[in-house]
């Protein structure tokens, strides 16, 4: 049983878009169906949805209420269950403050990013940390082309990319998501 | 390196759907780009999308060529690269015959499913056989609620489920794809 409480947020701004400007990014909708059903599956404490702009969180709003109160919750309960963890915010240090009235604990926030950079933490590092020590951590996620440097530089710790021997790094943010939840949280299958 | 060559196929029929009827699925867009990045990232020998409609099939043309010919090769030359690894087919057989035909050697067919099952062969014992072994892997996804089970039962191999030990196992198939890539051809970032 890990011991840390663990919370992710995917953020919509500050990112680079594809010419390296500093943008917002749309929400879209089946990143919050594909994080919501990770989170679930891996016991994570809160999936964050950060959006600065009211109509956005307002779409945010539209989806959770149609699979939470609307036809999607009876059709598809556990989608519903899923979106119980989801919660709307316009920027970090929302989540901070939130977090940190829930748990007491300040969190140590965790970036993520396909890029390399020096002084970043090892998966195994971190997942030891996560299963041993009694913190609190919020991994954050980028859209778009990434999350703008200064926010990086802000965190904690910047986790190491996904595939670093590879030749090609362009999953989409759900299948990062995905591969680094599991990574950090999931079981010791490596383990025999 | 790893020694095998392992291609992945994305199934639409026979699927069950939510009342356990067998029945096609419908293509999503977003498996298509998201599991190309995946297999491309991973360096995938090829990734199949299998679907018996001659409509669907045609869609995926669509979604392809405008990657590939379209604007959005222009616009995104990782997603045209990405998608070069993608091939459609009507059914199972043709891919074991193309695959068997481009390697010579008749794929080890590998089902997974997020239920559990008697015989699985664990993460860490395929891990090791396709690093060491010289042999080809078709690992098969299904999508709606599943694969029907008398093409479970012809694999090969069934894998384990992802999430054993969770209370909610609903996984888009997105997710699967990139937790399963990652656990079987992904670095041994879990080695000190």
């Amino acid at each position: 049983m890990r011991k840390a409480s663990v919370y992710i947020a995917l953020l919509h701004h500050p990112m680079y878009n594809k010419r390296m400007d500093i943008v917002a990014t749309s929400v879209t909708n089946l990143d919050l169906h594909d994080i919501a059903r990770v989170a679930r599956t891996y016991n994570v404490d809160g999936f964050y949805v950060v959006h600065p702009s009211a109509n956005q969180q307002q779409l945010i709003g539209e989806i959770l209420s149609y699979w939470q109160e609307g036809y999607g919750g009876s059709y598809n309960p556990d989608r519903k269950e899923a979106f119980e963890i989801l919660h709307r915010a316009e920027n970090l240090a929302e989540i901070m403050a939130e977090i940190e009235q829930t748990t007491g604990q300040r969190p140590v926030t965790v970036a993520t990013d396909a890029r390399r950079y020096p002084n970043t933490i090892s998966y195994r590092t971190l997942k030891e940390e996560i299963f041993s020590q009694d913190k609190v951590y919020l991994l954050l996620f980028g859209t778009g082309w990434g999350m703008e440097q200064s926010l990086m530089q802000q965190c904690d710790y910047i986790l190491e990319p996904i595939a670093v021997d590879s030749d090609y790094n362009h999953l989409s943010v759900r299948s990062a998501v995905s591969i680094i939840v599991d990574r950090l949280l999931g079981e010791f299958w490596f383990i025999p």
